[in-house]
């Protein structure tokens, strides 16, 4: 191959194989040398182009940008495909900034359109001075490591061949090719953060240190390579963590305890990352908090994170979309002989016999006559007591739970056996001791849960 | 304890078992502040104060701020040690900045008087807004991850109580206390870049971002998590990694190219570390130069860094303060019965005999008849061929050397054995096949290396 620089760097990063390549152009200089650029080298290495452009009807004469692409793609023979988006409406459905929402839409219109065309790549214009104006963004947002590690080259589908570039590489071969070009107005509206960024704030750091930019890039390199190696280590050892993934995910507190905090926290991030799908809104200070939920003496916890609920339960760490809906309050009567529905779907019944049969965990059997009637089950109750048989005096069931590390919901859906104002059974877990049967005890009522 | 909360956050960060803290004072706010909080809490927690401050002499009233100190102390019944050194002349001596030489000269300063009194802890006044100005200044100047990690709470003997809080707490503190100071009149020079990024830079992002300084402080905190794990992973292989200490630090190229990048990077910083006994002036485009060192195709090339010199030789990377002494070249006659010493201190010896004993690595034999005299001992020159045994036809030294990977630095103390242009031996490693003694060849000259 023999060709000059600036298209043999690109050339150089295309993945091999690729056929078909689409091509975000939005008009400005950058993207227009970047069609250029893939347009010269294309024969040679054997792909084809198809050019996108996405209209954010943000400005008036942005329908002339759109003209432009039209135009420009008729002339150098390449297809191409533009679509329309009412960015400031997107804005307002989602709450989110302008920059955001032209973005996400951008993405999702280039993302379908790759798919339906068929082409393997997804090429954007962004350049080296684009990488630090990102990494200062996001800086300036509160941004951890893996944030600032800002944009790569190769990322999935998405290149970014001129990422090693500077602007001014860029606007040099433009005018060596005598390329056109529009002039993107928002660039200059310092109402966007980012060209007050580029345009006020970035140029004093270069008047400090010309090398700055270099500097910032070297510096996203890093955590890049960074990122890579914690992504490798936590894929290593993240599986090893789960203790269950029934009900939302679990894992181990012990383990997490014993990796080291900087790794904890890349773990803690992919563990919100498998439950929400994404991390977006996810800021270092809700890892922190996570971190301290963790850590803390008290042994169950709730955390509400955007569009995430985390808890610790004694020994474990629980993560899921929103918290688990709390089963309903009860309180029904059980008869001598019959049965009642617990409202988790679980039963309680009730028999009368003479014979004892013997009792355990789920199988209670009490003195019929050493009971007033009628027995009731329902939920736990703040201020709750009860006199667990084989220990003398009474106990707060709350302390019960808390020393049988029994979780907040699981309590709530616990029965309770009573009869008046006594607990009888802590169902499925202990009984009192009261009306216990005796080797003359007459009737027995033995209760079974099940 | 009943303490108010600022002495309260400060004594809870004091290590216990402290008798005896030497404080840095410079007059100013910070230092003031700081000094008032330890007097404050020094008797509840057992510890007595010594006072030290350094007049740099940059200006004409440095000797009124000394005079404050001084006075403050009596006034307040605390020791005091004050010093003043030319800030200026050893910055020119030094050839480094003003502030440079400032840090430099009061940190020697302190820690000595901290030696001499007995002091385990030096307490310094710089708190969270220094930080953040820190770590931009060092992000402005291109340091890595390990620099921007910047100061912590605790750093040896070093002690930075204030540093979780922001300028404005200690302000009002000092007005709440009636507390007087100095102003600092450099503070305002903006000559002084850190000057310039307190009042025209980092106002800029607060006015972006009102929380702007919280997000740096905890992105420096996950900086110094990460660093410690990386230490820990440095300490925990790095001595699987060495070689040779013997001449420099020598480490093993297979194995430093079987770790992740991510690691090895760290990896040759703590090299770098142990061969220079600090990183001062060394930058991540250093690293990066030697990580290219090790990976690149080349079997043999060096770097010369800052105070430091790497070079790769085959399978092993070699660090050293300086690059090694190059033997001096030589060319001697060597006598039919005698022997010529080395500049390394070898000796080679000729002897000639009848009878033949046999050769070695170190001994060759040659039929005197068939050689021209004088024989020579010269070291290699470039062009070098010759023709080895077993082989036909001749072949260059340069690639003789190559193909049996003997370092430059061998190469050039590695003896040739000469006659007229011929290469008999190049010694200790192969002979030619000229003047092989046959059965019959009368007197034999046998050269031995040792």
């Amino acid at each position: 191959m023999n060709l000059p620089s600036l298209e043999h760097s690109v050339a150089e990063l295309l993945p091999s194989g690729t056929r078909k390549l689409l091509v975000a152009v939005s008009g400005g200089v950058d993207s227009v040398v970047l069609l250029h650029l893939l347009k010269t080298i294309s024969s040679e290495l054997e792909f084809t182009i198809h050019v996108a452009h996405l209209d954010h009807r943000l400005r008036p004469e942005s329908s002339s940008d759109a003209d432009f692409v039209r135009q420009l793609c008729r002339q150098w023979d390449l297809p191409c495909s533009i679509e329309s988006c009412d960015i400031r409406q997107l804005a307002a459905r989602q709450k989110i900034s302008l920059e955001m929402a032209g973005r996400q839409a951008r993405r999702e219109f280039l993302w379908t359109l790759a798919q339906k065309i068929g082409a393997e790549l997804i090429a954007l214009a962004h350049h080296g001075d684009d990488q630090v104006e990102t990494f200062m963004l996001r800086l300036l947002r509160g941004s951890g490591q893996s944030g600032l590690s800002a944009m790569r080259v190769h990322q999935g589908c998405w290149w970014r061949p001129l990422l090693n570039l500077r602007r001014q590489d860029i606007v040099k071969y433009a005018s060596q090719h005598n390329l056109k070009w529009v002039e993107d107005e928002s660039n200059r509206d310092s109402m966007f953060l980012r060209n007050r960024l580029r345009s006020e704030i970035i140029p004093q750091f270069y008047e400090i240190n010309p090398r700055f930019g270099g500097g910032i890039e070297r510096l996203v390199q890093q955590f890049q390579v960074d990122e890579d190696y914690w992504q490798r280590e936590v894929t290593a050892i993240f599986d090893s963590l789960v203790v269950s993934r029934e009900d939302g995910l679990r894992l181990s507190r012990p383990k997490l305890l014993a990796t080291h905090p900087a790794l904890r926290v890349r773990l803690l991030r992919a563990a919100l990352l498998q439950v929400r799908g994404d991390l977006q809104k996810i800021e270092s200070v809700h890892l922190l908090a996570v971190d301290d939920l963790l850590s803390a003496s008290r042994s169950q916890g709730e955390l509400n994170l955007p569009e995430c609920w985390v808890a610790r339960r004694y020994e474990s760490l629980w993560i899921r979309r929103g918290s688990p809906a709390l089963p309903e309050p009860f309180d029904l009567t059980l008869p001598d002989e019959g049965e009642v529905k617990l409202p988790d779907g679980r039963i309680i019944r009730a028999s009368t016999q003479v014979e004892q049969e013997g009792e355990s965990a789920m199988v209670v059997e009490f003195s019929l006559a050493a009971l007033s009637q009628p027995l009731r089950v329902r939920n736990w109750r703040p201020g709750d007591r009860f006199e667990p048989l084989g220990m003398s005096g009474h106990k707060r069931l709350k302390r019960f739970f808390s020393d049988n590390r029994v979780e907040r919901e699981v309590r709530l859906r616990t029965p309770l056996l009573v009869s008046g104002e006594t607990i009888l059974w802590v169902g499925g877990m202990r009984r009192s001791r009261h009306a216990v049967v005796r080797c003359d005890a007459g009737e027995i009522i033995r209760i079974e849960l099940f």
